[in-house]
């Protein structure tokens, strides 16, 4: 895998499709030409020698080796990526592990708690919020990666309850392929989904596929295994439990902090037999939001119903900028689900929402038309990241969710926020737009998308300065600092603001048992002492 | 209200309902007929003066009267009745406290802290699992019963959202009533509802009237407002947030063992415009949980989908006792559920399951036939509790949740157990039954109900002799030991044991957060020490 991008070394984007996404990036940003910064090689890059060795006992399972220690080095953001390109990997881990079982990570934990070094979990490695970066502490000696990528097999099926024991590192694609001859599937389809794994969307308290009732990770998890500092945390199985504060609940967007997950029984599904898409134009973005808003709280339960803006359209080539688009589907594994598209339909219209035939037509209409097109772009989007750092095209984006009575002046003051900032700090304008990647009856979760043209040379301050003050606004104007993104190093500050103080200090007591030492992921989520 | 039974003292079964429940009573246990003992009168009951008075400053919120701490010495079991009958009130809280604001709750919290003195939050008095007992702990110089009545109001509506703000101790019936006007509701219909609080719902995880999706409270909860002893904690209110572990979920549940709930935001809905009603008859109940097993697989969600053996039917007068019924519904305040129902239907007949066309007819099925009859008893039925044990008539639940995978035999296994500890410890069988209150895709919550017929001077010991030995059963047997009904100090042995440790290890630390001077309800939850 690539130590500065996304996927594999030999996966890369044609010539074409680059020449293609350049036309789009300089047509939106007013640029006519890009220069292009090459990427990184493995023998360019100097890095110091680990300050820490592991011990003897420790060597089967983990290495210092250059390659492993640049590719644990950042996760996926464009602050990740800006550094990479810069050649800048002043902070490594000093070591890699690759456990293979619990035992393994047991014994990498005793050992860094016994010679103060930090642990960073590392699953795909496809934060985009500095979840996996090593510390800079100097109250540890160094920094270890523990990659779970040997954890990757679904361990056992229940086909009765529909559930699965599967293993904390597999990644989403393998993982739906050892499910495959049951019938069952997962269908948590987020953006990484290649390259992130069931630990890492437990961890960060991911958002998948399902735009209404499953949406976050939360609801997937039956129980959770859990290897902590102070020993193995593991949860009973059962479909519902009213024994007390829910005991997952404390480890699902813990991020690290807490212990390495390395296994959960997971709820499943039968394969969808059903499905219906359609697409919906609406005029006004916030007529159609209001339309979203009567599907939310309609009791219909649509498996997609992604609003996206009209410029949003337009860029993805999904629509031609003169509407919003929704972007509706349902599906079932048991019955015809004709009935609910009919009356969601009726809906939208009520809203003047008007069904673009194209895609309608066709039973196929979630593989083709707006949809499909949309759904491309969407999960190929992480492999032009770093094509676009390279030309100095900055993307970033900010999810959140917000209640309905909010939402609209939410909207229309934080589009504005970051339209000023991305103006404030590259000096000119750039493409904000807007879509809902999940909703609820009482408010959307909105996802906020913005392109920049920065200067090559200071993409990494220019990225941390858009970040701040658009972190800034959304704390301001009332959303959450992540719906499904999580927290990582680059939302602590607005999130130690979000969280109730006094849960943070039990959060931190909690974590003192959990992890004595204090090894676990340092800068996640709850701190030694108060911040300072 | 009354001081030994359920709600007020005016609100009496006649002598004809009695009459005809003892009929029933005695055919089902083989009793002739009963002695009954008559209830307790506030005049008959001695209790020791209080061991510690309240100050001046809170003279005005609190009470040492003999009738306030009567009423607040036992919750809704039947242990507690059968206390109450015997006239034994030898630990009843020592002051009764009504604060009027959060101001009242926290000075009542740092003068019991100060002092030494043992806080239970009270909502309505229903636990039936000792949850609101006042400990008996030599380390506290006396219990103070909270109780939260005066915090009845629903404080605001937001009918874009479907939400609303609410006090933590207003009452079912109050709740809904000043929702009204809004058209919106939550339908949290348990069986407490007339005489239980919003506050003790999430305080004890209670699920309400939906048997899938929003089932139990942990759904509805958008914000909760807790006052501790160590200050007050305040989540924000978003539809979602995957910012850290979710702060609403260590409260959740936690029995008034970390603080006051005294306000949450509670996600409503529009009043149900259409429904569907119809009761399906399967000659065998492990085939009409396998039907239930297809509808929770099926995406259909119904409202209701309550599978009743035939035991249970018969004795509630829902059916014949020569097959089990399933109680199927849908509602909806958008669209005709109708198309839902005959695919639910299909389903059930694909498994044997006969329509009872009686009921199906009718647009009011909900109201009427087995549905209609079976729900009136059910909401009943706590009135007849007294009545029971007045006459020896012990009648307990056992509610859990299992996967499906381990259902047919954790029934088989878990009804022998029932049965064997009835006659073992009443010396004859007693009527054993079960019913299905919520379901998920992985598993039913099934409701175990025993009436037996014990010894009128020895009601409290069997009680306990019976709760025991199927406690045991059902921890042996791999149930959660509760769904709904929550853990009290009844459960505690056996939630302790379903508890990873370290995840009480944790929860102990959070609460000595919250909690300094470990104050709040002693004996729920977590205890100051580890276990001995």
């Amino acid at each position: 895998m690539k130590f500065y991008g996304w996927g594999y070394e030999d996966q890369t984007v044609s010539d074409q499709e680059i020449r293609e996404m350049e036309a789009i990036w300089a047509k939106t940003l007013g640029i006519d030409s890009f220069d292009v910064t090459p990427a990184p090689t493995l023998e360019e890059i100097k890095i110091a020698p680990p300050r820490v060795m592991p011990p003897l006992s420790l060597a089967h399972i983990t290495t210092v080796e250059k390659y492993d220690r640049l590719a644990h080095t950042y996760g996926s953001s464009i602050h990740d990526y800006a550094r990479a390109f810069l050649r800048e990997f002043s902070n490594p881990p000093d070591i890699v592990a690759y456990p293979e079982n619990d035992g393994d990570v047991s014994a990498i934990l005793d050992w860094c708690g016994s010679v103060d070094v930090a642990v960073v979990p590392y699953g795909g490695g496809s934060s985009v919020v500095g979840g996996v970066e090593p510390p800079r502490d100097p109250r540890y000696r160094g920094t270890l990666s523990l990659d779970m990528r040997n954890f990757d097999r679904v361990i056992e099926i229940d086909p009765v309850s529909e559930a699965a024991r599967i293993q904390g590192g597999v990644f989403g694609p393998h993982l739906e392929e050892q499910l495959k001859p049951s019938g069952l599937t997962m269908r948590f389809f987020l953006q990484s989904f290649e390259f992130s794994t069931l630990g890492g969307w437990i961890a960060t308290r991911a958002a998948g596929h399902y735009a209404t009732v499953a949406t976050q990770i939360d609801d997937y998890v039956q129980n959770l295994r859990v290897v902590t500092p102070a020993g193995i945390c593991e949860s009973r199985r059962f479909p519902a439990s009213g024994a007390g504060p829910a005991p997952d609940r404390m480890f699902i967007g813990s991020e690290g902090s807490l212990g390495v997950i390395t296994e959960a029984w997971i709820r499943l599904r039968k394969r969808p037999q059903f499905r219906a898409a359609a697409t919906v134009r609406f005029a006004d973005f916030y007529v159609g939001a209001e339309a979203v808003r009567a599907l939310s709280q309609s009791g219909l339960y649509p498996a997609n119903c992604r609003l996206i803006d009209a410029n949003e359209a337009a860029f993805t080539g999904a629509g031609d900028g003169t509407a919003s688009l929704l972007v509706l589907g349902f599906e079932s594994a048991d019955q015809p689900i004709n009935e609910s598209m009919r009356r969601a339909l009726e809906l939208c219209a009520d809203y003047g929402g008007e069904v673009d035939r194209k895609n309608e037509a066709s039973g196929e209409a979630h593989r083709t038309g707006a949809a499909g097109k949309w759904r491309d772009t969407f999960m190929r989007a992480p492999y032009y990241r770093e094509h676009a750092l390279a030309r100095g095209v900055m993307r970033e984006t900010f999810e959140t969710a917000i209640t309905w009575d909010r939402f609209k002046s939410f909207h229309a003051d934080f589009m504005a926020a970051i339209r000023k900032a991305v103006e404030d700090i590259t000096g000119r304008p750039g493409l904000v737009t807007c879509r809902f990647t999940h909703i609820y009856p009482d408010g959307p979760a909105p996802y906020f998308t913005y392109h920049a043209y920065g200067d090559q040379a200071r993409l990494k301050e220019q990225f941390w300065h858009l970040k701040v003050a658009i972190s800034a606004a959304m704390a301001r104007l009332g959303g959450t600092i992540t719906h499904h993104h999580a927290v990582g190093r680059d939302h602590r500050e607005w999130y130690d603001k979000e969280r109730p103080d006094l849960f943070g200090r039990a959060l931190r007591a909690a974590k003192g048992v959990l992890d004595p030492h204090w090894i676990m992921n340092p800068g996640a989520i709850v701190d030694r002492s108060p911040q300072v």
